[in-house]
């Protein structure tokens, strides 16, 4: 028998944010790929549009008319998928059909004023504005008593299901930890409860003496595929110190997160010399009244292209049905990303 | 306060297979979409097609050449995300860093000789051979010692990565469970231990009785939208006898299977009168050589669209990061289905 080599013969990983295996092909990164190929999104967008229901002074779907803001600004989605009236609910649970209401708000965060930026192209100072925005929407929401979850996230590029190119993220706030959130919890809990340090900051540790998976880091925070990354180029930040959420952050922390958010998504857009497409939210403590030393500040960035800024990778079939599976391995694409120019391709 | 209303407020809803909670927002299918649209496919194949390498007699991208098939053709993918060689493996679990190696065949199973058709377009007759091909497949297959689950299932159009229209599926079978059907395992499980039956065949019986969420049936399958559905137009056909899997089903079980399969395949391109895409596939036991009480047979529909042929359902952002979420409820989606006709648009 030939030596397992990670390299080259399929293996599972072991995610211990979720408690879920994933499947590693490396052999596989050589079929050739006769399907579908995106559209790569359009690269010269005016710095205000007259038709974007985002930009400063334009009117909403809904009618109302955004002020004349500069740099961020932050309003309640107008079609949110939460409502935030309290129902009198009696029907209680009951076996097959178990539902029970949900109440939450939405909001939606511009970036900037700027039709046409994107993260990567703002300042580190602008960027800090956002994390800003972020750290004030979290510290008022968590205040709400029926509120005990708050993501917080971006939906970039259109392949994403993002409606709208004027840069903008997303909270949805509500009153139950929502169901990947709650795994992770129960993860970083009974990590937390045995080793009395948190699972990231060991996690974090182990990976800066690796080496092979990390990305870019600065004082506070550093940026890494993950071990058990199932998106081909998926990546995570996370916090040198334990915070159990963005409103533990100073000012100086606020500033690297912002420092390496640019340096990322710099990379990310320089990998295929496009605007980047990705998911990407923050994970942290639920804010439901409990102490959380378990918790620790983390940020996962789900892009899905895989070969070219026209190919992503399908998470479909095989990964709805049985498990996420990978081509190239995270230590593969760290060493990519890794090896990038830190200075924007349409700035060179 | 109102009163709770499931057609009218945001709500949650547990999914007995995972054991996991999803969002529903009845209230938010009336937002404008400005985002993505998707090509639809071109509807107008030859029955032959001489670039096409599924085709009987063609050559494939690794030299093989298919024989002049009629029916079904089963071959091992050329491509396959694991490798059936044994490798020696000495590295161990680690922490953080645990991984293990995974063995296994991939194999492609083309449903018929004919580049032009799809499952809905082929007579109850030819689905039948498709159904006796995995039934084969599966026996085959689960007398080897090395393998403990087989995952057959099949990717329908460009938009969910099948980078080639000839009618076909695939068969992953490997040593491992996958992570998702391991959760249903322990799910069916304790179930089991429990109430001496079968979820499903429980869950199946009220669902027959409250009717609502029923698209359509015969006398051995029924094909609904489950409570807990996660895609807009998610389905689960369901066997009405308890079967641990497929190599259980009789003759008359099989063409069964199959007539549901048109009807149901039927129903859905019927819905926005396009080939309708999805992916597909079986969830049964584990050939792990133990018994499998616990086990019963269903087949998982997950098809992206939402509005139309050009809009799909984004799993994005929240859903990647939190929680699977829908707009439309899983009632509203069943009674649609089930009034549109059975036979097929382009029969019309
Ligand atoms: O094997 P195919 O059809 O080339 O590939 C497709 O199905 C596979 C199994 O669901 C996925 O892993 C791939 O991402 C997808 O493109
Ligand atoms: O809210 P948006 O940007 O209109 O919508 C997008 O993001 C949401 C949250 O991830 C998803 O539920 C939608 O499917 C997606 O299209």
């Amino acid at each position: 028998n030939t030596s397992f080599d990670r390299n080259k013969h399929p293996h599972r990983r072991y995610n211990p944010l979720l408690n879920e295996w994933i499947l590693v092909s490396p052999q596989r990164a050589n079929r050739p790929w006769q399907g579908q190929r995106e559209k790569t999104a359009a690269d010269d967008r005016p710095a205000y549009d007259p038709d974007c229901y985002l930009c400063s002074g334009n009117i909403r779907a809904n009618g109302a008319r955004n002020p004349d803001y500069k740099g961020t600004y932050v309003f309640n989605n107008d079609f949110g998928a939460l409502l935030n009236e309290e129902v009198d609910f009696s029907e209680g649970h009951s076996g097959f059909f178990t539902l029970l209401p949900e109440r939450g708000i939405n909001r939606v965060v511009c970036f900037s004023e700027d039709h046409s930026l994107t993260l990567p192209e703002m300042s580190v100072e602008q960027i800090k504005n956002v994390v800003d925005a972020w750290q004030a929407q979290f510290i008022e929401l968590a205040a709400l008593d029926h509120i005990n979850y708050i993501q917080i996230f971006e939906n970039k590029g259109s392949i994403m299901g993002c409606s709208n190119p004027h840069p903008h993220g997303q909270i949805w706030a509500q009153s139950s930890v929502p169901a990947m959130v709650q795994k992770t919890q129960d993860q970083l809990k009974s990590y937390f409860e045995k080793n009395k340090r948190t699972l990231l900051e060991d996690y974090i540790e182990q990976e800066i003496t690796a080496g092979e998976r990390m990305v870019t880091e600065n004082e506070n925070f550093a940026a890494l595929v993950p071990f058990w990354a199932s998106w081909p180029y998926e990546t995570m930040i996370i916090s040198k110190q334990q915070r159990e959420n963005i409103a533990a952050f100073s000012e100086d922390e606020k500033e690297s997160l912002a420092a390496i958010l640019k340096d990322l998504t710099t990379i990310y857009d320089n990998l295929f010399e496009t605007s980047f497409p990705y998911s990407a939210g923050i994970h942290q403590s639920p804010t439901d009244g409990k102490q959380h030393p378990e918790w620790h500040f983390h940020m996962h960035f789900y892009p899905p292209l895989l070969r070219s800024a026209e190919v992503k990778k399908f998470m479909v079939g095989y990964e709805m049905l049985a498990e996420p599976q990978r081509d190239i391995t995270p230590e593969q694409s760290a060493a990519i990303l890794r090896n990038l120019p830190r200075i924007h391709y349409k700035k060179k």
